[in-house]
């Protein structure tokens, strides 16, 4: 909950994502949503991969690397472990992987499998116009659908682009009034990006794309009440098997509502205070919305990241010897103490809510990363030590993306950081070198050197791939 | 959407569900809902087979009957047949029956589809208060269940009970605001009655029964937009298959939220606009929702049903032929000519929302079964003449299950029928023997008379059954 609040609050206090084109009298009757289902579904059977712009083809490219990080660096967490001991025993004919893992499951529950594990860390990538993680429900369902037909590399890359479309701009049309009356978005609306990519591979025509988004619709689900809980990451997970069961179904012409969207007792109306369908329509097909993904740099919620941003630069600039820091003092957005002023955290998932933790680890270590918030790491004396030495203070004056962070030495000098736009905000987005490092960093204790080059290889090279199912078996271990 | 409008109104109108026990201060103080999913995940837990009353115990063995014969009629319908083709390569171990057919699914399939067949009549039974289609989306957990481990007869009915007793108090908490808003509330609470339970024959303890209610929460969805297509019935399958999903993660202590029913960003909160909690905690173990449960004699909206019902009490009565007869008229409440005044249907489908073809076929038959509202029967030119003399007026005095039919023979004498309770209401519910006779009509072309006696005695006798999977196998013909 706490990430998922700072981070819409970031969008709006940032400026970041401007509005939309202007609206013209076509705008405005085309948001009363008639036909909106069926405009949707037409769109993503008639799109050619020539239609894509190469932006788009290279920023989708980007985060396939960050989610196959993400997947790999959740792959054995508790969660997941769960998940597979209740649901292993069930699986059909078993055709795709778990990625990260030597266990195969039939491709819904690997769909579920990746889903989980892909944003159980809460490190993947953040569509900040409607806070959806777009990877997580449509990668799993590719990754799934292509181990079990031969997939181009892109033909997947396209049907990713569209399902992130798809979720995105629904998403677009009902935010913010659902994500206030309390659904997690990336579920309740990544499922109709599920099957809108899956209905893509699987060649359905127009009618049985509006049947997918319909019957898609009507799964629609997922509360913020289950943050914190394993739950949080069933959603994902549940979106893609449901948007790809959406498709499969679609396929053999299992009717839905043709209105799903629009209708009086459809989507926006039933799971939403108010909605506005010309986001949906509006530019659609020529901006692309994975355009406007995002990749978080650090592991934890994201009011922190210029803190954390501006300590590493501060260590990188200066090498301060932790012994010699007398006192650090950060003027930060207010919300930053509200949800993450904990004083003394006394576990690594407590360490995540905590500015003063985050502040020295990235002064002593100058990364973090999942390490940085073990329980180990956040009881080391050293890192305690500084960690006392740190203040903040709330100033309305400093935006969400800002942080204004200054190291005082014992010898009274003082060293300064003023950041303006944090690391992985849209005007200062990680490079791809950054995304090598983040990927490098999950995959570590899961995948060999070896197998981490090679897979990164394959994910920056999806374009080109003749068979897009490696990237699933490459996150293998030997 | 046209039954289930006419449902509620019907129920209503009808004055047949007295108001729960008068509140007292504890009762107000429950109904601000604080710990309300751990009190029902309590009772669920706690509750003993000695603990239910032995009209619970008959009631539900009343449900099981009229639940398996309704998935018997459907087992062959188009929607089944469509789900089949499209999921059962997918399949895992073959443990469950497909009711009426060959096929074998694993639990969680085998579950949906259930669901979907039990439904897709919209022949099955209704809790009137809430319009809770109840042993839909519980039946098929169990059935399942039952084939995989051994069930006594008992064990699987109190589940039964259990089941019902919490979808229909999780429904009576929201209702009519979550229906209202457009959630076809047999799927959004059928979950919950499903992961209760699964919840107990798994042998849950509180924490992950209440987990187990949590993790259906987060998956309670289903549109009234879907009405007239083929996810209607989708609803209570997918709600067997999520809630059964919900108490398999629950039991390898896959968390969720603890307040999931109550807490601000909860289900009743999120789903519905209003709530009452005291509706499900006042009485809770002492009235059993199961005990008004109902059955439709009829396979159409229920607004008709009082027409059908005097109809065919006319003709046992009276024997008129058709040729006799000059015109038949109607005095009807409201809504049946709203939902229903379809003058000349030209498929079965439309003969459901036409109470002409209805009388027609009542007074000409002596009985209406799915076979009356087949396209043939609709079309035949004695049904099409008689229907051609049915007039109906609507008199706001007249309550929903009530109707005056009068029958104005050629000679002049007039035939006359004041149906005050419609049969299959609260006050003048089906006999046995009715349930009898509805189950060997849906049976009919699926199980040979030797194997229809063999699975109602399997029914009725459920509770002292050694191995309750004997009904799934039962189902299945030679």
């Amino acid at each position: 909950m706490i990430m998922s609040i700072s981070r819409r609050t970031f969008l709006k206090s940032s400026g970041a994502v401007p509005g939309l084109l202007s609206r013209g009298p076509a705008a405005r009757r085309e948001s009363s949503g008639s036909g909106v289902t069926r405009l949707l579904a037409r769109f993503v059977v008639a799109s050619k991969w020539s239609d894509i712009p190469e932006a788009a083809r290279k920023e989708a490219a980007r985060s396939i690397v960050n989610w196959v990080g993400c997947a790999l660096g959740g792959a054995r967490h508790q969660t997941v472990e769960c998940a597979l001991s209740a649901l292993s025993e069930l699986s059909g004919p078993r055709a795709a992987t778990v990625l990260g893992r030597k266990e195969r499951l039939d491709i819904l529950h690997a769909s579920l499998l990746n889903g989980i594990s892909s944003h159980v860390l809460d490190f993947d990538d953040t569509h900040l116009e409607t806070i959806i993680h777009p990877a997580g429900p449509v990668m799993p369902v590719l990754l799934a659908l292509a181990e079990r037909q031969t997939m181009s590399g892109a033909d997947f890359l396209h049907a990713f682009i569209l399902g992130v479309e798809a979720e995105c701009r629904i998403g677009m049309a009902v935010y913010p009034w659902h994500y206030d009356r309390g659904y997690h978005i990336t579920g309740s609306a990544g499922v109709f990006g599920a099957a809108a990519a899956a209905g893509k591979i699987l060649g359905l025509d127009e009618a049985q794309m509006t049947w997918a988004l319909g019957i898609a619709a009507t799964q629609s689900a997922g509360l913020r009440e289950m943050f914190g809980t394993m739950c949080k990451a069933f959603h994902p997970g549940r979106a893609a098997q449901n948007g790809l069961t959406a498709a499969l179904l679609a396929a053999k012409n299992f009717t839905s509502s043709e209105e799903s969207l629009e209708a009086p007792r459809g989507f926006a109306h039933v799971l939403s205070e108010k909605h506005d369908f010309s986001k949906l329509t509006q530019g659609l097909g020529e901006t692309f919305q994975v355009t406007r993904n995002t990749y978080k740099p650090f592991p934890c919620g994201i009011v922190i990241h210029p803190t954390i941003d501006a300590c590493i630069q501060l260590r990188n600039e200066h090498s301060p010897r932790a012994s010699d820091i007398a006192r650090v003092e950060l003027r930060v957005h207010p919300l930053v103490l509200e949800l993450t002023g904990k004083k003394t955290p006394m576990t690594g998932l407590e360490g995540k809510f905590s500015v003063y933790h985050s502040a020295a680890v990235a002064l002593l270590r100058g990364v973090v990363g999942q390490r940085e918030y073990s329980d180990d790491v956040v009881r080391d004396p050293e890192v305690v030590a500084l960690r006392d030495r740190v203040t903040a203070v709330a100033d309305p004056g400093v935006r969400e993306e800002e942080v204004y962070a200054r190291v005082v030495l014992a010898s009274g000098r003082a060293l300064e950081k003023h950041v303006e736009h944090v690391v992985g905000s849209l005007a200062n987005p990680l490079s791809n070198a950054d995304l090598d490092t983040k990927f490098r960093g999950q995959a570590e204790g899961i995948l060999s050197e070896r197998e981490v080059r090679e897979l990164l290889s394959l994910c920056w090279s999806v374009a080109s791939l003749p068979n897009a199912a490696a990237i699933a078996t490459a996150s293998v271990p030997a």
